[in-house]
C-alpha cells in the first residue's frame, strides 16, 4: 500500500485539531503539509495552535512549520482536507480545486453547488459518481471538491438512510438536537453562556438540517450530472447544550408507505452495512449503527457512546411507536469524528478505492 | 386579611424546601406546622433537612420541630401543601382529605382521579368547580384534594392554553423536553450521569405529559361532575441535561382549524390573563406569558429567564412557522415554581379567593 | 435624604451589569449616563449590551441612550463607578478625577497608586482619609479616585481583618483560590476550556493578591499622605472553576505573635463588624462574615451561600487548626458583588457619609 | 509469557469497572472471576452492573456471572485486585489472603498495617519487601495483601518522591486539592451539590494525604519488617469540583536542605524514572512525570491531561519559587488510574516480577 501525502488546511482550527488526532496513526495518510491563516504560517505548529484535544499533539506535528493556504506549497499532496471556516473556504477550496487538488471539505460553502456531492460517508458514498462531472465542467484532471455534512445532519441522516433502503421514502421527519459546544469552534461558546444552561438557538443550523438531509437521501441524475433531491420534509428545531462532544437527537420520523414495526426497525438498523464497509475502508465502522434495546432505555447518552467505533458509528436507541407520525427515537453522533473531520477522512479512503484520488 | 395557617406535606424534600422559602414572605400563608417522615419527625427542621437552596433557610422555620404526617398534628392548619413522593401520598392525602384538610398535592397519585382537579393556576383554575362533586361523593365540608401538573407539563400548556383560547382547538402537539435535575429530588440525578451528558429518558414523563395535557386544556362537564379531555394528540420526548433549574421545551403545535399567523400568535400570548389575574392573587403574574421576539433569538434560557416574576411566569421564544405543523417555538418554565410547589402555592391563593378554603 | 445622580463608566460589560442591577432599586442613588466604548455610544442600551444577569434588565435602563466616556456628557453626576477594562481606564479615570467627578474604581490601573486608596468596604475604609493628599496633590475640590480590589482579594482580606484587629499582624497566609467564571467577563472564558475542567492559572492574579493584601491591612501614614504596608507574606496560587458566580479560597494563616484557638477565631469573626455597620451604609451587610461551624463542614459552597447578604457579606468554614500554619479556613466572596461592582457602590455609601462626595 | 488469571473484588462498583477496562486488553492478565455483592451474584456482569465507563463494556465480561467474594470460587486465580468498599473490605480481604491469594487492594482498611505495603508503582515499590515479613508473621506462602495510596495522596506522592530523591528531604508540604467526582463512586456526589458549585470538604480525605505522603516516601526498616514514615509534615485541603476525572493539586513544598532551583526541580521531575520502568513492566509510564514549561503556564488540565500515558504518568506544571515555601507547582493525576485501579494493577506487574506472585 502506498502512504499518501496530504494537507490539511484551517489546520490550528477545532476540525483541523481533529484531523490531526484522526491522521496520526493512519495507515494510508500521512500529513506533510499544515495550512493556517497569514498569522499563522512560519510558526511552529505548537506555536501557533491552541491544542484543546485529550489526546495529546502528536510530536512530529508539533515540530511542523504551518505554511498559508497556497496550493503552491501543498504540490506533494494527494489530498486535502478543509477545516477552513466558511468565510474563507469558498476562495481557498476553489484554487486548490483549480491547481488539480482534491479537496475534502467541512466547510459549508459548497455542500449546496450542484455538481459538488455532499457525502455522509457511511450513507452516499455512490454520490461520488458526479466528481467526472465536476471536473469536466472544470476541465480538470484530478481536481475537485467533495463536502461532508454539517455536523447535526450527520446524526441523523445515517439512520435515515437505513430506515430509507428498508422501508421506501421517508415523507416527514421532526429533529430537536441538543448539540455539544465543540461544534462552535474554539474559543466558540463563552461559558457564560452554557454553564447551567441551555441555549435554544444556533444560528443557520435548522436550515442546514432541513436542506442537507434531502440532498443526502437523494439520488444523483441517471446521468450523473447532478442529484435529485428527496421530498421528505424536514423540520429541525437546535439546541446548544453543556456536553463536550457528541449531538444528540430527538426525531420522528413518517414513511411515506406502510410503518414498519419497532423490531422491524431495529433489524434494518442493526443490519444496515454501507459502501464503506464493502470497500474494506480503514476507517469504516464494523457496524455503521449502533442500537440500544429496552434493557437500556436511557441510551445513547453522549459521554458514553460518542467513541462508538471511534466516532465513526452512530447510536440509536429508545426506538417507540409516536402517536403522531411513525415512529421517534435518539440518536447520537460524534459531532467532530462523523459530523466533521472523520467524515472527510472516510470519504477520502472510498475516494481512494474509486480511483478518484 | 386573615392570614391562614398553613403546613407542608413532605416539608424535608427538595419540593418542601421550595415551599418554605416561596412561603416565607407570603402575606397570606403562614408555616404552622412541618411534616415529615418518621425519620425526621422530632427533630429540628435544621437538623433533619439538607437543605440546598440558595436561598437560606428561614430562621423561623429552622428551629421549629418536623411532625409525622397526621392530620391531628395538623388541625390548625386550613391548608396543607404536599411534596410527597408518590410512594407515600396516596395513603397520606387521602387521610388529610378524609379530616377535613384541603390538600394542595404535587404528587401525581390523584391527578388522574375524575373528581380531583389537575390545575396549572395560570390555565384552568375554573377546573375548581369540580371540588364541590368530590365533596359531595365523600361527604366532606371542607376537605379535597386539588393537584398541580406534574413539572414539564407546565411548561407547555401554559402558551397552549393562550392558543386554544385565541384560535380554537389544538389538534397535535410535540413536546422535546430538556429538563433540570432539580426536577428530580436530591440525591436525584447522579454527577457521574448528567456533568458533559444528557441523558435522553426521564421514566413515566413523557406519558404524563401527553395525558396531563389533555386534561388540563380541558372543560368540566356541564354539571360539574368531572372533566372533558380535549381531543388533542400529544407526542412527548423527554431529557435529562445539566441544568440546576428550569424546564426547557421545544413545541410544534398544529391546529384543528386555520393558522393563525406568527404576529397573532405573539399577540395572544402577550395578552394572556388568567383568572388569578383578575382575582388579584398574590403570587399572580402580571404577564403569565413572557414574549421574545426576534431581537433575541437565542431565548429564553433557564439561566437568564426562569426567574421571570419569581418563576410563576413562562417564557417563550423562537415562534416561527414550521413546515410539518403550524408552529413551532421554544417555551421554559421554573420547574420548582409554577412546575411544583409555587403552583400549589397560586392554586390555593385562587381556591381562598372563591371561598373554597 | 438626596438622591445622587450617578454614571456608569463600562456599563455594558460584566461589571457595570452588575452596578446596574445593584443600583437598580438603591434608595440614595440613581443611575443617570451610562458610558461606554464609542462603539455602543448613541445606541439604546438593551441594543448595545449584551445582557448576561438572571435578574431582567431594568426597564429604564433599556431605554437610555449610550454616552461616550466623555466627562462632559457626565456632569449632572455626583459619582461614576468604572467598570473599565483595565486598557482604558487609565485615561478615562483620571479626566473623569480632573473634571471634578469622584470615580469609585474596579479597574486595577490606580490600586498601587501612593495617595489613591484601595479599600474593601467592610474592611479599610479609614483609607478615605488620604483621599485629601490626592485632592491637594492635583488641585482638585471634589475630584478623586478610590479603587476597590480585585475579586479574588476580597474574599480573603475580610476574615484577615477580623483576625488582625483581634489578634495582632498576621505573619504569613497561603491562599489557594477556586475562582468563577463571572470574573473573567464576556465572552472570557471559552467553554470549551472550563467543562469538565480546572484551570490552574489566572494572568496577574496572584500577584494582585500578594501586594493588595498588604496594602488594605496595612494602615495611613500619621499624616495621612499615604499608606504602610503590612508585613504579612501572601503566597497564592489561582485556579479557574466551573462555578458562574463565586470564589472559593483555601487559607492557612500564621499569626506573628500567639496563635488564638479556633473558638476564639470563630468569635472574632462573627462579631467583626465594620464603620460602613457604624455608619448606617444602605448596602452594609448586617455581618461582615457568616460563619458556618462544626454541624455544616461542607460549607460555604459558592452555589448555596454566595448571596449572603445580597453578596455583600463573606462566608467562611471549615476554621481548624493547621499543622503548618496556626490555622487554617475556606472562605467564599461574591466576586461580582463585594469583589467588583457591590464593593464600589458600598464605598460610595461610605464617602458620603463622610463628606466626600 | 505465561498470562495468569486473575479476580476482581467489588467488580460493579466504579473502580471494579475501571479494573475492567485496564485488564481487557493487559497481555499477562486475564480476568476470569468477577466476585459482588449477593446482591449482584449469580447475574450475568452486564445486568448487574451500571456500566459508566465511556470504553463500552468488553463482550466477554458481559456475559461472565458474577461470583460472590468468596475465596474458593477464584481458586484458578494468581491475583485478586479489590475495588471493594471499605466496610467490605477488611474482612474479605483477609479471607482471601489467608486463602494464599494475593489481595492488591485499593480500599484503605490495611494502609495504616504495619506489615502491609502501601505503594504507588511509580514510587516505592522497594516496599514490597516487607511482604515477606507479612506471610511470615501469618504463615502464609503466597497470600499477601498490599494496598495502592488514596487516590489524591497518588498525584502529589509522585513528585515528591522525585524531589526528595534528587535533594534531600521534604519538611514541609501544603496541598490543595480540587477532586473529580469519579473519586466519590457511583452514584457519589449528587448533581445537585456540584454543578455550579464547589464542595470544599471530603470526608476523611485530608487525613488520608497528611498520613499516606509519610508512609510511601518513608523507607523499609533495616529487617524488612516494616516502615519508617517520613518527617515530613503535610497539611491538606481538599476540594470536590466539576470534573468527571484527574485530581488537580497545588502544592507548596520546603526542603529540609537547601532549595534546589526551579530549573533543577523540572530537570529532576522530567529525568525520573521507577523501578518499574527498570523492570520493563507492561504498564509503566515511560516517563512518570510529565513536565510543563512556561510556554504552558495554563497546564497541567483534568481535561487535556489525565490521560498521559495511559492515565499512570502524573503531569506537573506551574513550578515557580514560593515567598513562604521553597516552590510551589501544580499536579495532575488521574484518580482512578494511577490514583486507584491503574495502580493495583502496575503493582501486581511489579510483583510478579520480583517473583511475589
Amino acid at each position: 500500500m502506498v502512504v499518501k501525502k496530504v494537507g490539511i488546511l484551517g489546520a490550528t482550527g477545532t476540525v483541523g485539531q481533529r484531523f490531526i488526532t484522526l491522521l496520526d496513526e493512519h495507515p494510508e495518510f500521512e500529513i506533510a503539509v499544515l495550512g493556517a491563516s497569514a498569522r499563522s504560517s512560519g510558526k511552529k505548529y505548537e506555536d501557533a495552535a491552541r491544542w484543546k484535544q485529550s489526546k495529546a499533539m502528536p510530536e512530529k506535528v508539533a515540530k511542523m512549520i504551518v505554511s498559508e493556504c497556497d496550493p503552491k506549497l501543498f504540490s506533494e499532496c494527494s489530498i486535502v482536507f478543509s477545516g477552513l471556516d466558511a468565510e474563507f473556504a469558498g476562495e481557498i477550496e476553489k484554487n486548490f480545486r483549480a491547481a488539480n487538488i482534491p479537496v475534502l471539505s467541512n466547510a459549508k460553502n459548497y455542500r449546496r453547488d450542484p455538481v459538488v456531492p455532499l457525502i455522509v460517508p457511511t450513507v452516499n458514498t455512490e454520490h461520488f459518481d458526479v466528481v467526472k462531472k465536476q471536473q469536466e465542467q472544470l476541465g480538470l484532471q484530478r481536481g475537485f471538491i467533495v463536502t461532508n455534512s454539517n455536523c447535526s445532519t450527520a446524526g441523523v441522516v445515517v439512520p435515515l438512510k437505513a430506515m430509507q433502503d428498508a422501508f421506501g421514502p421517508i415523507e416527514k421527519v421532526t429533529v430537536t438536537t441538543m448539540q455539544a459546544i465543540s461544534g462552535a469552534g474554539y474559543p466558540g461558546v463563552s461559558s457564560l453562556d452554557i454553564l447551567d444552561n441551555v441555549v435554544p438557538f444556533i444560528g443557520g443550523e435548522e436550515e442546514k438540517i432541513e436542506w442537507e438531509v434531502r440532498k443526502i437521501l437523494g439520488s444523483t441524475n441517471e446521468d450523473l450530472s447532478g442529484f435529485k433531491l428527496t421530498d421528505t420534509v424536514v423540520s429541525a428545531q437546535c439546541n446548544r447544550v453543556p456536553v463536550l462532544d457528541g449531538h444528540t437527537s430527538c426525531v420522528a420520523v413518517k414513511f411515506a408507505g406502510k410503518a414498519p414495526s419497532v423490531e422491524e426497525i431495529k433489524k434494518a438498523l442493526v443490519n444496515y452495512r454501507c459502501e464503506a464497509n464493502k470497500l474494506g475502508c480503514f476507517s469504516a465502522p464494523k457496524q455503521p449503527i449502533h442500537v440500544f434495546d429496552e434493557k437500556n432505555p436511557d441510551r445513547p447518552q453522549p459521554r458514553l457512546d460518542r467513541e462508538a467505533e471511534r466516532g465513526y458509528a452512530v447510536s440509536v436507541g429508545r426506538i417507540r411507536p409516536d402517536s403522531i407520525f411513525d415512529i421517534k427515537f435518539v440518536s447520537l453522533v460524534h459531532n467532530t469524528v462523523l459530523g466533521a473531520a472523520g467524515a472527510g477522512i472516510l470519504n477520502a479512503e472510498v475516494a481512494v478505492k474509486k480511483g478518484l484520488i
